[in-house]
């Protein structure tokens, strides 16, 4: 976890916020599933001003159609959201998810049109309604402030480690909160927003203000990882604020408004950071830190170029220090800077050693450096020599069990 | 082999055109080399307009600087080329570089301004000149017309495979050749052309018109294949001519150029598509057909896109039918067109089998779809029922061999 200056990180996850509760059960989505949560339910006491961006992929799973819809007064109430099926490129997925709001909505007493859905899962089957039917009153009678572990078990499918976080924070003296649960961790390569994250705050903000923090941190945090390259269908960021927190609301973007993006990206970067160590397969965090760039853009570009290249990833997953393939990978990125500055330097817990300066090697010691790449977090530090403009992006390695994972996922 | 009507397909590879011959010995330029052939030698009996086209790569290896310094009169006469080490990234690859033409120019009564030079390998470490000179007089002597085989052996890297090709055909009543020589196999993400490439033909032809010909044709056969998404530093496409067929020269874009365009593409798309079938660690050749586009960009795109996820190769490595991952590569393809109309087929030698249509899943023999895919040349054809423009791309599973292949290239 990285900490962020001014920022206390509690426990409570997605239920940190004031007035929200979450649970998560066993449904039995996928055929032959038994012992692992699988339907997710995330309520607010009050009606929230709801933020949400989903995937640019021209194909789009039906939850995100029907949260649209659902969103195009700005208010929410709830989110419902299963694992083990996509509901997405078959024939019904409309209908189903429009169910899981009835189902949701009458069970929570709230009006259908306040409630958000989404499903993860494999592309392309249909969706039963009937085991989410059967387990939906468990799931609304269990809902509790100490629910967000088990709201998270329920969105993970490839996932190994849950990925929560919260933070506490004053405004105007009063105690705000922001925190959220994520999921990934195959086709991740986000773009406007990740595979499912949901994201609550008790700050009282205006709508458009909310939207345009989220916009603001999603891109340097979701849209700064990838395990895969492939953006997902399903991509969903929804951001819901209860406004309970009793600050004075937000309306302008002074320093309240200033204090919550730092607050939502001190969540949101440690939820997209974990979703890149948690890629599929994963033994190792890489993350590549780009300075010296003309513009921001640049940066960008070249952190997302280094931590996709599938030869940079394997070199990594041995802990070789192949950094020609990382120079490489800076070369065919698609922005304008002088390659013939570009320095790279590997760093871990085991300490820093330069092996490109200038953009040609200098000698090193393979040992050290073999040292540094055993670590389970690298840092591969890039300086373009050519500015003052700066990004991180988030991958990780590429292994056996990636591919082993990926070989046998419908079956 | 694709055979293209109008072409007979000859033995020669790329000493096949009148004029050119070609050697490869062993040099030991990787330390602890002694049994494979890494030094190559092309060489043609007269000068030759040559055209080619190098890396996009910002980073560039010094053989293609130098190249494109021999290069400023439009004429070469023969290539040297190494395996081993891709003298690129080290401080002193120019000067190296020169010394292999200076050596190849005295062993052959040339002018150095004539030699080309290429190299493949490991990227940021010093090439030292002392093997290459050591040899290079045994290399001269044993050129030979029937010498493309130990060429070709001597540019291989983790290439498993040679990979040569030549066509015979007419023009004016004379017999012409194109013949060629191609090495891939990991940091296959051409741009311009492919990792090395040498093609030669005996065609009379005008200097801007040979150009015009390799643009078009890398268009759709090099820059169509993908296995791994890392464009090389070191791509080099050369193609020479020596205009000994003593057919009419081509000097406008009339029915004999057409003729040598389609003569070029028959080579040049079977040495691609056998990079593809070659990727490192592949078990498949994977041939995505793009049609009914609203253009040939669009069509492009969208099969690039899809040879290039790494979660359809995986999917294609276990013969799983899951065309929900090729849907959803279809989908986040940056290019604009109706995804609902679009239909997507799985083919091979066993037969073809519909899994989308209209943008959803269609019911299919997962049997069927599991005995068309355990092929080893698999066919994903999709149309968008958007236009009549098409397009070809080739790409390769993604294995553990991958993983393990480039997890130990250094060592």
């Amino acid at each position: 976890m990285i900490k962020i200056n001014g920022f206390d990180f509690i426990d409570g996850g997605v239920c940190a916020a004031k007035g929200f509760t979450a649970s998560g059960v066993i449904a039995g989505i996928k055929a032959g599933n038994t012992t692992k949560r699988d339907l997710a339910l995330i309520k607010s006491s009050v009606r929230c001003k709801t933020a949400a961006l989903f995937t640019r992929n021209k194909v789009k799973g039906a939850p995100i159609l029907v949260c649209k819809e659902h969103l195009n007064d700005g208010y929410a109430q709830a989110v419902i959201v299963n694992s083990g099926n996509a509901n997405t490129c078959n024939s019904n997925g409309i209908e189903i998810a429009e169910q899981m709001c009835s189902l949701a909505a009458e069970a929570l007493g709230l009006d259908k049109d306040d409630i958000l859905v989404g499903s993860t899962g494999v592309i392309g089957q249909k969706l039963s309604i009937e085991p989410i039917k059967a387990v939906i009153p468990e799931l609304a009678a269990s809902l509790s402030e100490n629910g967000s572990p088990l709201a998270c078990e329920a969105i993970m499918t490839t996932d190994t480690r849950k990925k929560e976080f919260a933070v506490e924070f004053e405004l105007d003296g009063k105690k705000c909160r922001v925190g959220g649960i994520s999921k990934g961790s195959g086709m991740i390569n986000p773009n406007m927003a990740t595979m499912l994250a949901f994201i609550t705050t008790d700050v009282a903000i205006n709508g458009e203000l909310l939207e345009m923090a989220l916009r603001k941190v999603c891109g340097v945090t979701y849209n700064m990882v990838s395990v895969d390259g492939d953006t997902s269908t399903n991509d969903t960021l929804i951001l819901m604020s209860s406004g309970l927190a009793e600050n004075k609301e937000i309306i302008c973007e002074d320093e309240s408004y200033e204090i919550f993006v730092n607050a939502l990206y001190a969540v949101m970067m440690n939820l997209a950071r974990e979703t890149a160590r948690d890629g599929e397969g994963a033994t190792k965090l890489i993350e590549c830190v780009v300075s010296g760039a003309p513009d921001e853009n640049t940066a960008k570009t070249v952190a997302k170029s280094v931590i996709s290249s599938s030869l940079v990833k394997a070199a990594l997953f041995a802990a070789d220090a192949n950094w020609g393939r990382i120079l490489c990978a800076i070369g065919y990125a698609d922005a304008e800077f002088d390659i013939s500055k570009t320095a790279v330097d590997l760093a871990s817990e085991k300490g820093e050693i330069a092996v490109c300066e200038n953009g040609a090697g200098v000698d090193f010691s393979e040992d050290k450096a073999k040292e540094i790449l055993s670590e389970e977090e690298i840092k591969i530090l890039v300086n373009l020599n050519s500015g003052d403009s700066s990004a991180i992006a988030w991958g990780c390695d590429l292994t056996f069990d990636y591919v082993k994972i990926n070989a046998e996922y419908r079956t």
